[in-house]
């Protein structure tokens, strides 16, 4: 096994304004993500592991190796795909840390899986041997290719943080195997599930294979040309109804629909297509605006786990996959760096804060999966024992049959030192605020050091400490969120305003210099766009990167959210005291009327009284309860 | 064969308050209604079977027949379902209208379908046969009771309008099957689908024959205890979850719990079960009051095809099936024959113009299967010649990979005549009005005898014309409809108030009488709940017993809809001109914000225009569109 690289992290263009750090180049060291983190390493990782253990979906690898396969195969198609989303987290994690168990787990688990591959590369638990269908022979719902995809992304990152290994060689003959399979002579066949053309782009980059990327160029170029089967759900569920090219938003499945943008960034940047790049971001800007929620998620259905139309964007319904959320950043860490344009790492922190920090429970053991920004009844309890079949439940589940979520929360937790920052030619970028140390090299070998110390984002202070004399002049830059009106900096001791976007700091850095940034963490309304219908009348509020929630539990009665009122005459106001207590408003829990209508307004007899305001991240952890983001306001004398 | 008897209508309990008048008592003479059964007698039906005939869903049978079956067969499950509701929409129309076209369509499908039924009776093209899984062996999702239901309503519907022949024995020998087979020393088990409780109880009454009585009463016992397997849908789906007795409001798949529960209204009035029969009421009254329409619909997912919470009711991704209409009207007046309560009928009213009205196109050859409130871009043109793979299209389809509607608006529409008027010990009650003429026989013997000639919904005024003197007094009840705020009643020349409910009207009556209702026509502004948080902030306007709608043909732009407010303060005003205008109002075309908010109200620099508002039952009939029941409405000084 050879070494791996300090700049180790997911994603690596060959090329592009910026270039990411590394998670050895990063180290986060507590606050909000740390804390995550640690919880990730400790606890979620081997939760993972004797889930699928338990469930047999390790099993499937051996019955494969042993000739044992057979028609009752447990777990669906992709559950391969979460061995090696497993195994992509263990590598992130044993190169963060270094941790022995970590370490193991990938020896015990690359075994397992290389004695299930072919000889000629193919490696599926689910096609291709005894008692099972042939291999592609379902491309529309068998998520071969897609396991594949995650097998490659595994190897990536075994690849960058510990080198070439055995887990690294099965995914080359992998790749080779598909490129045989499916290259410009081959099958002129896609995956129903977009993933393979992201892993083949990075695994190409990773090892300097360009192959792999043409044959993601390839799969991309395929799609979107009807070359599967219609379904009753139609061929946007899959992308296959319009070329990327050509799409002008992002529809049908959402996890689907980003995965495939992410590779379609990968390829446009590694060959110069700028033609795709500002197709893929005019998708990114008409579905941000209009089918994405505040909270970053994506996804407004249930029933194909995708995306609405413009402005659909029902806050009970709200599908937003916790894996719509990761697939999410990893197309926009892409956008940002093949342009360095903020509104792209601003949806980052927006995802971050309230799509993949809500979906783990504080002990790592328990997820979400779909994430509502309206629960209209509690959940029943978990017992952390039972597979949840349903992906929606008001309650944190151990495990679900359709476990996506959970392996794909692990292994983002465990490269998150690799969204922070990035270089240029000129300096250091930091995007996202967490006790950290950034040890850099410019591209001219200048060392940058810098510490930076916060609470983020339970204050709004970030401080930037010089940890190495730099006698040339280089720029460091802060991200100001597009939310941050009001933000300050403060260097020299002297404060000024600090407008949102990149904050940039040029000049000679003396080790112990701190350049302060103040942003703003009072809780304030945020409206909606007067299209989304379904939030009509109603107001959130916001503090920081954080969106708000009211839960039953905070309420005199447990029915209270129905007949909840706020008058947006009140401001929202800070509340430090209490734990996970971002704020306080204002409330009316109204009388109700008889159904079916009523012909006025409602008797203004109900008394006002504060209810805190508690992230949305943190909501159900103390057992199920009903919440909502939305609030309706009262908007005249009633 | 013998012969159909005069009070022939599809639901005739043993006893009750009121009993209801057949089709040979009440006939539509034109009108609304009178055209729709025209245009199904002379379109649907044809157009109907000659479909089942081209996807191969009739031949199915002849393969049973032949020993021709095989893994391939086309159709889904219930494909069989269609035929025999098919059968019992052609059973009502030749007994209504003694169509010669439609007699002999009954006897070659009933060959057909009698060609396939096995020696004991067992009746499926599915299941049971050669190279075909057995027979119950998915009681889950397999539809074989539920098909056998709609083959005892097909057989009811003939035997009451022609007396007993080959379809009658088919479906004894059936039932006889289903009785042995799932019997109280049978298998204690039930089916995914309830239909054929509801099949039993009516062909029990039909026949004398308690014991089906017996059997569907023991299905629905069995209910309730998680005796199908689990499904990521959950038990709820198809009612498995809570006892009938126990559950206090419909839930899961819409169908599935109306179905179900017009078979408890059965056998609750059979059996005396009082306990039964409020349960049920209490259902339906917290149902309709929280998971009902305003157009009468039921199902707010698309993802199960079923009930949301309560509130739960988004107009946008309503899916409303037409079959759960025809369901809830089957519902209701089971209820109203057992307590005489006129909110059922009341629901008729409001599910028949806005439901089963909305789904048949004016030539009778397309069908709109969901039926969303609002319509964000319009959908496809269907061309008549497509099998549409999906419920939801924005345009009526000519038929549908799952077509379970066009053979149910068939049957109901056929039927409908059993719907018009009841009659007790002391008279007649007309709940529905249409021109028709009604001759019916009190218990007592006496005839009463009227002519009602209205054009409603288009004016308000229904004209009672007593057609045969009656010199001891009896009652004439008319509905006055719950929303009639100003109705009227001229009796002598006399113009008095009319309250909503049963305005009964006891006297001698002679022939030339005329007794008018007057109900008002105004079209009226209706707010939502307040706990209906998708439609916060917007009002409907309904006109008589329609739902309106405003389309966007009817606006500048295409977009229209989308930044379109209205000023509460201006009433809708009547506008008796175009062709199916039915009011208008001043709307107000908002400019729109950038994503992702906006701080303040928007300016009020936009034109206010008049719109037309049209039926919702015609939506869609000029091409697609977009539409919208639900209007934002401006509540102060924006």
């Amino acid at each position: 096994m050879t070494e791996g690289t300090p700049d180790a992290c997911p994603v690596l263009p060959a090329h592009g304004p910026v270039r990411p750090l590394g998670l050895a180049q990063v180290s986060i060291a507590g606050g909000f993500w740390g804390g995550r983190q640690a919880v990730n390493a400790s606890a979620t990782l081997a939760h993972c592991e004797s889930w699928m253990e338990r469930l047999g979906w390790l099993a499937n690898f051996d019955r494969v190796a042993d000739g044992t396969t057979s028609p009752d195969r447990p777990g669906w198609s992709f559950s391969d795909s979460e061995v090696y989303k497993l195994l992509e987290a263990l590598a992130w994690e044993t190169g963060r840390t270094g941790d022995p168990e970590a370490e193991s787990a990938i020896k015990r688990l690359t075994a397992r899986v290389a004695r299930a591959q072919d000889p000629d590369g193919y490696l599926n638990t689910c096609f291709g041997h005894d008692r099972q269908p042939p291999r592609y022979s379902d491309l529309e719902m068998g998520h071969e290719l897609y396991n594949t995809g995650h097998l490659l992304q595994a190897a990536v990152a075994r690849l960058r943080m510990a080198g070439e290994d055995d887990l690294v060689r099965i995914a080359r003959r992998a790749a080779d195997h598909v490129c045989r399979t499916f290259g410009a002579d081959g099958l002129a066949k896609i995956c129903g599930h977009p993933e393979i053309e992201v892993g083949l782009a990075e695994l190409g980059r990773a090892l300097g294979e360009d192959r792999y990327v043409e044959q993601a160029r390839l799969f991309l170029e395929r799609r979107g040309h009807g070359t599967l089967r219609d379904i009753p759900l139609g061929r946007a569920y899959f992308q296959d109804d319009v070329p990327i090219r050509q799409a002008e938003v992002w529809r049908g499945h959402a996890v689907r629909a980003l995965y495939l943008t992410a590779a379609a960034v990968d390829v446009a940047v590694e060959r110069g297509d700028d033609e795709l790049l500002r197709a893929v971001e005019r998708q990114w800007e008409r579905s941000v605006a209009r089918r994405t929620y505040i909270t970053g998620g994506m996804g407004s259905r249930h029933q194909d786990e995708g995306f609405g139309e413009d402005w659909e964007l029902p806050p009970d319904r709200a599908y937003c996959e916790t894996c719509a959320g990761v697939a999410s950043i990893m197309v926009s860490w892409r956008l940002y760096l093949a342009t360095a344009d903020v509104r792209y790492t601003d949806l980052i922190e927006r995802t971050l804060y309230n799509i993949i920090a809500t979906s783990p429970s504080p002990d790592g053991r328990a997820f979400f999966y779909a994430n509502p920004l309206h629960q209209r009844t509690p959940g029943r309890p978990a017992d952390g024992t039972e597979v949840s079949p349903r992906a929606e439940a008001g309650a944190r589940a151990a495990w679900f049959e359709v476990s996506c979520c959970p392996t794909n929360v692990a292994r983002t937790l465990a490269s998150l030192g690799g969204y922070v920052a990035t270089t240029d030619g000129d300096g250091l970028q930091i995007h996202q605020y967490a006790p950290c140390a950034i040890r850099a090299e410019l591209p001219d070998g200048r060392q940058v050091a810098v510490d930076v110390e916060t609470d983020y984002p339970e204050t709004g202070t970030v401080r930037v400490r010089i940890a190495a004399d730099a006698p040339a002049p280089w720029t460091l830059s802060l991200r100001v969120p597009a939310w941050a009106d009001g933000a300050t900096v403060t260097e020299d001791g002297q404060a000024r305003p600090a407008e949102p976007g990149l904050l940039a700091i040029r000049r000679a850095f003396r080790a112990g210099d701190v350049i302060t940034v103040e942003l703003p963490t009072r809780p304030r309304f945020t409206w909606p766009d007067p299209r989304i219908d379904a939030v009509r009348g109603c107001v959130a509020v916001e503090r920081g990167p954080e969106v708000l929630c009211v839960e039953s539990h905070d309420l005199p009665h447990p029915d209270g959210l129905d007949g909840l009122v706020i008058d947006i005459l009140s401001a929202p106001q800070a509340d430090p005291g209490g734990a996970r207590v971002r704020g306080r408003l204002p409330v009316r829990a109204d009388r109700l009327w008889p159904y079916p209508a009523h012909p006025a307004a409602p008797a203004a007899d109900a008394e006002w009284f504060d209810v805190p305001l508690r992230p949305y991240h943190s909501w159900a952890q103390q057992g199920p309860s009903s919440m909502r983001i939305w609030l309706p306001a009262l908007t005249q004398g009633e």
